[in-house]
């Protein structure tokens, strides 16, 4: 009899923006007229730079030739590619990444839900309150996480809160853990950690020979210059960390997908005798045989993204995106709503006025501004009382989005 | 303190094709004037087809405008594909698959090394011998397979021998089993299995309430009007069966990675509690958390192969790589070697000669003829005294190599 994975049933019972979805169908089904603008689910919306477009189209041709074409690919990814992100992402910036500590990918969601495999089902893990779901959900289903109570918090994850109180910067856990997933810029606050912020969970991670998983899905968004943009641009976090970077808010390719890891061969595990363990090694085996490779198009149009022009034109879009941030963060300034994050991220976290709780203030945004947001909630009982707005939309809709919530909303 | 996952310890050292890769490159240093044809790995050689170019072409137009730029698309695929897929794949051969119980993801290798994530740890895994080792490694990977012998069978697998002497048709398994992968045509053995062999299947998993996991990725190399190209031909298999199936084989996407994978909605497993849950539900689940979807410019290339040209153009390319299988087939005969497989698969499967062992007439095509080939025994224990070669070749190294086996092997 096939016996399926229980610890599936303890997962709540749908994802986040399914039921964003559920409540957005329900309002235009009940209201045809209303034009709905979109400040939710963080999807990029300005097309893919004329740069990645042209290698798209130059690997497309390559590809209808025999003489060119490509079959089976190396499986974590062509040097052409991680040459490109070991020189430019890391070497630039005076970090040691080598192209063969980088795997390459079709997405920072596939390698974060994913990394916790190679780790043992009893390791302790450490995750900030409020999160990115998918670390969560991929430990529930691993079980790792135990039941989760009325609240939502699962028994055996070890919470981190990140609240206005403490600036979102999480405090180090009470109690010994073993796996640690950090976000920044983060997803959904907005907020980053300094160097010397950094640098404490660096060495906690010494010190209890802990794994750091910190997903830098966001480093382009960085305007600060004394914010790191990468975890081993702290010294020593070589032996400690493994890094999820990715080109969907970067470069545009949330829909084109293709992302990165790095992990350092340095870094080590202990098996159940205590012997150390290459989590490099384990990662290149999960990866060639639970993975084939990022199709040659999508690697030749990520490459692209490092030309001089793809710089350019990346740095456009960002700067542009971060324009909408400004204009949404001044936006509800204005109507005396107390926002974070949109200096060193796309996303507008968003203080819930009144005692309303999230769900509340996204039902007034929709019903109302007709402005489709996230409910704080919808990351982890932390997020009670925020909402997130994304800097992701096209301009006059994102103006036209702040006009409302002026006009509109009722406080 | 991190603690790994200890089963990838259990992983027999290396995986197959990287150690067949370090001794052609052993040969080749030492032989530097030796000129190799490789019929070893199955990836194809002929470049995508004319259709499938020009969709990529539109689509990289597509998503370089901002009015039809995607970005997110559905976790499992647009349904322009799926619906696809339902009409030529499933309804045009009378059998019943609705386009949302199709999963479109990356590639059959990610697909049928991820499914067993669905299943509780303790199910009893059965699977041919030999078999596609992506199967063994990832049951290894998330402990359900125990440690291995010496010949590298472990302990906790239910291996189905698949020899001439059976016809290369597995026996039920002697005891109980929970899931039963099941790869037709046959990789690595080139053979079919009929209907009513099949219905053999079928009628156990029903009987025991196990689930097969049927690989169909080699499908579209039937020739024989009787032997079924999907599992769902068989009455009842939508209660017991999950089907795998990819484009890298059918259309030339070894490098361009899209496939997907069918879940009927009537398929459950059982929770500790003896309770029926839903696998569909499961699968949906683990794919929209640990997986993002196919680039949008994928899934409309794929969509392309079933264009009426496009039908036509990955018929020309099949029909060529057959011819190859015959032009090996009879070479080979001619010789003298027992040769199977290669009629309804772009697989042959070559018997050593004199007591040979698989990794010796490896060893004396490669030192003899140059050519590459994969020694049966890197399937398996069972694939022992055989040997693989493919058919996907080009046309006039195909011819070289077999004339070379001709002319120089010594048996």
């Amino acid at each position: 009899m096939a016996r399926v994975n229980d610890h599936y049933l303890e997962l709540k019972s749908s994802y986040l923006f399914s039921d964003i979805a559920k409540r957005v169908k329900a309002f235009g089904d009940a209201n045809p007229g209303a034009r709905l603008i979109r400040l939710g689910i963080g999807d990029v919306t300005r097309p893919l730079p004329p740069a990645v477009i042209r290698a798209l189209h130059e690997a497309a041709d390559e590809l209808g030739r025999a003489e060119s074409f490509k079959g089976y690919g190396p499986e974590t990814g062509y040097p052409f590619l991680a040459e490109q992100i070991a020189a430019h992402d890391y070497g630039a910036r005076g970090v040691k990444a080598a192209p063969d500590e980088i795997f390459i990918s079709d997405g920072a969601k596939s390698d974060t839900a994913n990394i916790q495999e190679i780790f043992a089902p009893d390791c302790v893990v450490a995750l900030t309150d409020p999160v990115y779901p998918v670390y969560v959900d991929s430990n529930v289903m691993a079980g790792r996480a135990g039941r989760a109570d009325q609240a939502g918090r699962y028994g055996r994850l070890v919470y981190l809160p990140c609240t206005a109180e403490n600036c979102f910067s999480p405090a180090l856990p009470g109690r010994p853990v073993d796996l640690i997933y950090l976000c920044y810029p983060n997803n959904p606050t907005g907020a980053v950690l300094s160097r010397d912020a950094l640098s404490v969970w660096v060495d906690y991670a010494r010190r209890h020979r802990a794994v750091l998983l910190y997903d830098a899905a966001y480093e382009a968004y960085i305007r600060d210059p004394d914010v790191p943009h990468s975890i081993f641009e702290i010294e020593g976090a070589r032996e400690v960390a493994i890094e999820f970077k990715s080109f969907s808010k970067t470069a545009g390719f949330t829909g084109t997908r293709c992302a990165f890891t790095v992990v350092p061969k340095e870094l080590m595990g202990r098996s159940a005798t205590g012997a150390p363990v290459s989590l490099h090694e384990l990662w290149f085996r999960r990866q060639s045989t639970k993975f084939n490779g990022v199709a040659y198009a999508i690697q030749k149009a990520a490459a692209a993204v490092y030309t001089p022009e793809g710089q350019k034109q990346v740095r456009e879009a960002i700067d542009f995106y971060m324009e909408n941030a400004r204009i949404i963060r001044d936006g509800l300034a204005a109507v005396g709503l107390t926002v974070y994050g949109g200096r060193n991220a796309p996303y507008i976290w968003v203080k819930t006025p009144s005692g309303l709780g999230s769900w509340q203030l996204f039902d007034k945004l929709l019903s109302e501004a007709h402005v489709v947001s996230t409910p704080g909630a919808g990351f982890g009982p932390g997020g009670e009382g925020y909402l997130r707005l994304t800097a992701f939309g096209q301009r006059a809709e994102t103006l036209e989005a702040v006009e409302r919530i002026k006009t509109r909303l009722t406080l």
